[in-house]
């Protein structure tokens, strides 16, 4: 057990921090963490590219995403890199309930499904920047641990473009009263750790 | 009418080159191209995307295609900013039949289903590197013209990458046997110009 992860309960827009036993669980498992992370990676390019294809008139939209797509895909690589050098093959991994349970959470009819599809990828990018701070303070190997430090600045970029986003297509009350309901949701979800080790165990 | 396009009926795996009356149509119509073709970049990184996904332990593939799908964003991006300075807002566009004609040749059964998927990804970049490379002969705007120019070494490396990951998992004969069979639908589907213009009219 390494130290407490309170300090990082700051992060914006998440209603509880991670707990000490997901960073025990990735720490003892940052092989199988890694990949999952890889596909991660690959899924967040995936949620930017489907929101720009499925709202091809918001511009601004489009635009974001389209940055945002473009990062996603170089961290991918960088993390196939990291799993290339440590003879970790690719393969696939059975998904934790997260990501389902935070989609179950969007509205089928717009434009309330353009909210709330934008304020669950804002809460899964802060969560992945505050566990990719936690990988960072803590993860016994240096390099591994500068690697996923040097990713959070963009992390945390990404969940503030989705929040602007959602702030330029809604106002600024409807935004703030949903992302409070979405957030509760999604400490929920995390409050039971997942047995199998992942980001968003 | 400009001069006729027999120029680049050599170019590897299309049967048939473009026809003059595509020609005709794209240069009368630059700005819907142009549109069009900005959807046709955000597909073609979809499509990598897509594969990536589908295959996620097949190494080479997925390296090769995070490459090619952050280009296909990177040049989606520069021709949004073609439609900004032109004044084209975004809007969806309704495809002209060749992709769906194209992806009905895919077989369902695997491993045929990644032959083709390769092969005819293959195929479209190979006619979009065609069909850029006739745009920017022939663009009477020459920063356009320009531009069309700057793309077209990237569809070509595009159209290699895809014909080499089908050689990386199947063998040379099988490969060039079902790329002869679906180059002559390719060519068929263009047989006939489609009355709205577009990249694949």
């Amino acid at each position: 057990m390494v130290a407490a992860p309170n300090a990082m309960s700051t992060i914006q827009f998440l209603q509880t921090p991670t707990s000490q036993a997901w960073l025990d669980q990735a720490l003892a498992n940052l092989d199988t963490v890694l990949l999952d992370h890889s596909h991660c990676e690959r899924k967040a390019a995936g949620v930017a590219l489907n929101l720009m294809c499925r709202y091809p008139s918001s511009e601004k939209l489009v635009r974001a995403l389209t940055a945002i797509a473009q990062e996603e895909l170089g961290h991918f690589e960088l993390v196939n890199q990291w799993l290339e050098r440590r003879k970790v093959p690719l393969k696939p991994l059975p998904a934790p309930p997260y990501g389902a349970g935070l989609s179950a959470q969007v509205r089928r009819q717009e434009p309330l499904r353009m909210l709330d599809s934008l304020l669950v990828a804002a809460l899964i990018e802060a969560r992945s920047h505050e566990r990719l701070g936690l990988l960072a303070a803590h993860c016994p190997e240096p390099d591994l641990a500068k690697f996923y430090s040097s990713l959070m600045a963009s992390e945390a970029r990404h969940y503030g473009a989705y929040w602007v986003l959602a702030t330029t297509y809604f106002d600024r009350e409807t935004v703030n009263t949903r992302l409070l309901e979405l957030s509760e949701v999604e400490s929920k979800l995390l409050s039971t750790l997942h047995p199998e080790p992942r980001i968003h165990s």
